[in-house]
This record gives C-alpha cells, structure tokens and sequence, in this order.
C-alpha cells in the first residue's frame, strides 16, 4: 500500500479490474483507479489559478505514470489509439500541480498551470461556447 | 437552426450520431452533441463562484433536455440504467446556471449553484483526495 508509484507503478492495468472493495475505494488512501472495459478513466484538466476548466481527455495507467513521472499531462489517445503528451507539438503543455481522484475512483482531476491555450482551436479553454435559451451556441469572452 | 430547443428539443438521440461536418462542430453555433456508441456525452459540474470542479457524470439527450426544461442536473446512470435529477433525494441539487461544450461537442460542462454536497458522501466535491508523492491518497482540506 506504500508502494512508490513514481518509482515502480502498481497500477492495474486490467481493463475493467475491480479488485477493490467500494467502500474501501471511496474511503482507504490506496490510489485504485477504476478503468473502463477500453482501459480508461476520465480526466479534466483545471486551472489551478483561475479554476477554469480546460479541456477533457482520457487516461490509460501508462498516462498516469507518465503524468507523475514528468510532471506533464499525458492522455490516451481514442482517436489516434496512442499515449500523447499534451502540447507535444503545440507547445502548449499543461504543467500538473496535483492529482485528484473523485470517490469512485473512475475519474481524475489535474491542476494545472497551462503554458498557452489549452484548446487545439487557440482558445484557452474547449469549453468557449454556452448553449442560450434558443438552442443556439454563443461564445464566451473570459 | 434556431429551433428553440427548450419547447422542442431536435437533439439527436441517435448513439454515436455523427451528421455533421467536424469543422462545423467546432466553430458553428448549433449545438450538436455528439454522443457515444451508448447515446451519452461527459459532464463535469463546477461550481460557478469558486471554480471548484464538483462532479463527474454522463446525460443522454434526456438529461440534457431535462435539465435545460428544470434548470437542475439531470443525468443518467450507468449503473442503474435510468434518468436521475441530482439531489433528488437527497435535496442536493444542482441548479445550472449555464450549460458550455466543449470544441467537438462530446462533453458538456455546467456551471452551477450547489445547494448542498456535491458528492454522495457528503464532501463538498467528489475530489475530495489528492495523490502524494508516494502513491497514497490523502484528503484535501479545500
């Protein structure tokens, strides 16, 4: 259970392993994350200083250890079906202050300090547009 | 296009629909979720005065139609295969101040007013632990 996950990753990476007792995986302090059949949980990344949320990805177990490892977001690919280290091209990193884990375990959130837009459209964040009460999408300034 | 949505929602409910072009998607202003292979999009809740993202969940086009209908987070339950309004029971609702998706419109983000705990066992936010350095989970006082 002390195990150093930075040194020597325990996670499992069994598509749907649920070895852990729920209550124990909502409670205890062992980090068992639940991934679905395809290997994944759901990740989102938040900016640590203004709480915006920035984008939403994927993350396998080697996506985990490569986050701790570096310090960097890393996420699974579904589309391209590869690991890929977010800003790899762009520049546009996202430096991981904290790990979060919600009660269940099948999700992740990551503070972080983003080094340039966090959106492969230039925008700051993905989430630019709000729906309005004519079913319409308008975007948003801040 | 500008079907007022709230009277007559015309979103798809068609698992995995994709009609649109991605370009469009990204930059139109129709709003066009685009559900996975089991009619559902991603939605994160965060508390729109502190930024504090508070849950994790997943609406079909119901949900979505419901809470824009109600101005309170619905969603559907994967485990129990059924619409549910958070905080129904437990008077914990959500009331949504404003909906936002995100560049291809397969999450959906909601801003919005908790009237309790956001999570089931009473923490303020699902993402209640955050991991340490050894791997292990320690609670968060925030």
């Amino acid at each position: 259970m002390a195990n150093n996950l930075s040194r020597n990753p325990v996670i499992s990476t069994q598509p749907g392993a649920s070895h852990a007792d729920p209550a124990d995986r909502e409670q205890g302090s062992l980090f068992q994350p639940r991934f679905d059949s395809t290997g994944l949980v759901t990740a989102v990344a938040i900016d640590r200083s203004t709480g915006r949320l920035l984008m939403l990805a994927h993350m396998n177990a080697e996506a985990i250890a490569r986050t701790r490892e570096t310090g960097f977001a890393h996420f699974w690919s579904r589309s391209r079906g590869c690991l890929w280290m977010k800003g790899e091209t762009s520049g546009h990193v996202l430096r991981v202050a904290e790990i979060r884990v919600d009660c269940d375990q099948d999700a992740i959130e990551l503070r972080v300090d983003a080094a340039g837009p966090a959106c492969h459209t230039l925008a700051p964040s993905c989430f630019y547009r709000r729906l309005t009460a004519d079913g319409t999408l308008e975007w948003v300034a801040d």
